[in-house]
């Protein structure tokens, strides 16, 4: 397999963000709560910084007031010139930029940890733009030995286009964590104190990884976007029907070929006609609607993951 | 017990409304395939009228533009003088006024079937806004009847002033239909299967009262509203905790004094210091937050129904 190099530098400066669509209400009380009390993101060689990323869309609780943030942060829109009739979104990305990034530059931040929920069935989802970065791959693993009784699930997402547009991809390093179901607007104590614990475990691998600990090869399934599917529509566009009893709830679960996915409101079932084997993802998130997003095709792939050597001496930040 | 009096009358002019709360699927989609292929709407005695009660918040995927439409039906929203600064939703409710009622005469329509969904665990809830209104109670106990595996309880709620305001309100009898969890901005299939069914089973029951069926007297568990419990929060009025995971999704279930409500961000507990046995509902609803309401409390009361006797055959409308 290819994998990306991994960075040889200590993680230093790491933000933990949380509200990038305003109603995903863990990481936006989380981040809220952090602001008063960070202790909880302080480790011995770095201290996380929590960052409220859509301020705005959070105190109305909407996922954006004109576009949606965490498509927002492409070099087209972070270095265009700034006009005031930019929509809020892409002036907030650019001063996210300013403090997180500027993207692609040695200033960047080391790592940004995004946190995100949905009404999808998807438990605990990490979701990593770079083609199997390897430092992603090693920290889901280490989850996945954290928390044995929890599925911790990596999806591989790379833009269609040649451009990452999220805000993790403003920092050198960074992934996005996502945890459902859980409704627009309501935070649930279990959805919260489990995305806490996690927070706590990732900054937990980047301070081991800072102290210089080696970590060993492993094998690993992950699941690698595929693409999306639409809900049947009418020739008006409205909705013509929608997820399946079989299919909803059951992300990251296989479905094949023949099996169903929608049901009409004629009453029809609309059948699964792919030629293969695939595990939907984000089935049936609220945000999609729009997007014209059902759910998203995957594919589950096993990964050979090479060791990650301790950091030189030199580079460590052990006392 | 008291009961209000019953409609001596066929129920003629019957409406089913959705989408009063844009972002509630089920009434959405429902009302919208109705416009399109009413036939499932019509009974030998009346054929009720499908309404898309909110199209500019449902074409937005919101609650509402400006206000919550239906808190708007009040005499006093009603009957002002029209003004080009109104509110989206009091224009509307003008508008629906016009259509349905006016509320509180002679022409008004007969029966308002309002459709909802909530984020809340609650089943199948009937919202009953006149106390012990003796026809929506047989209502109800039709339905549980007709649907003996699905729990379907009443809950009685009377406005904390003294006008009703919802969009049932504008019509001489009406009940509001509840169901959940389903979240803001999703249509599951299996709710929307559900609702379908049950609004026809309302519908057969108007049918049946209609054809002069005399109905006899019974016993019933209803959920009487005692008003709301906030959130706890800190000084900045900022959520200080959520919903505690041992009450999270226990809609209707009894809620003893001594047992935890909240859970704290800090990891404290709060504890319900009520003197009596209640019966929350609407737990963690999404769209409640704004309204500084975690979740209302109930009183389970045992009602004796009175007989629905045989309408008059001068007013039956049977063959």
């Amino acid at each position: 397999m290819c994998s990306l190099p991994v960075p040889r530098e200590p993680l230093r400066r790491v933000a933990v963000t949380g509200g990038t669509h305003g109603n995903e209400m863990c990481g936006v009380h989380l981040v809220r709560h952090w602001l008063q009390a960070p202790g909880e993101l302080q480790r011995p060689s770095f201290s996380a910084m929590p960052v409220l990323a859509n301020p705005a869309a959070t105190a109305a609780c909407r996922r954006y007031m004109d576009r949606d943030l965490n498509r927002t942060f492409t070099l087209t829109f972070l270095n265009s010139t700034a006009t005031p009739d930019d929509p809020y979104e892409v002036t907030r990305a650019r001063e996210l930029n300013e403090l997180l990034g500027p993207k692609g530059t040695d200033q960047a931040f080391d790592f940004i940890l995004d946190l995100h929920n949905t009404t999808a069935n998807t438990g605990v989802c990490l979701v990593s733009e770079g083609s199997h970065n390897t430092l992603n791959l090693h920290l889901c693993h280490y989850l996945q030995l954290q928390n044995p009784g929890l599925p911790c699930r990596l999806l591989q997402y790379d833009p269609p286009g040649m451009e990452t547009y999220s805000l993790e991809s403003v920092s050198k390093n960074g992934i996005g964590l996502e945890m459902g179901p859980q409704p627009q607007g309501v935070l649930r104590a279990d959805l919260f104190s489990r995305m806490r614990t996690l927070v706590a475990s990732i900054l937990d691998f980047i301070e081991l990884y800072n102290q210089g600990m080696a970590f060993p090869a492993f094998e690993i399934d992950i699941y690698r976007n595929l693409g999306k599917v639409d809900f049947p529509r009418t020739s008006d566009g409205d909705l013509a029907g929608t997820v399946h009893p079989q299919l909803q709830d059951h992300d990251f679960e296989p479905l094949k070929p023949g099996e169903p996915i929608f049901k009409l409101f004629s009453g029809e079932d609309v059948l699964y006609e792919g030629n293969s084997t695939v595990y939907p993802v984000f089935i049936n998130e609220a945000a999609y609607y729009e997007k014209h997003v059902a759910f998203l095709k995957s594919e589950r792939i096993r990964v050979s993951v090479p060791a990650l050597p301790e950091l030189t001496s030199s580079s460590t930040l052990a006392p």
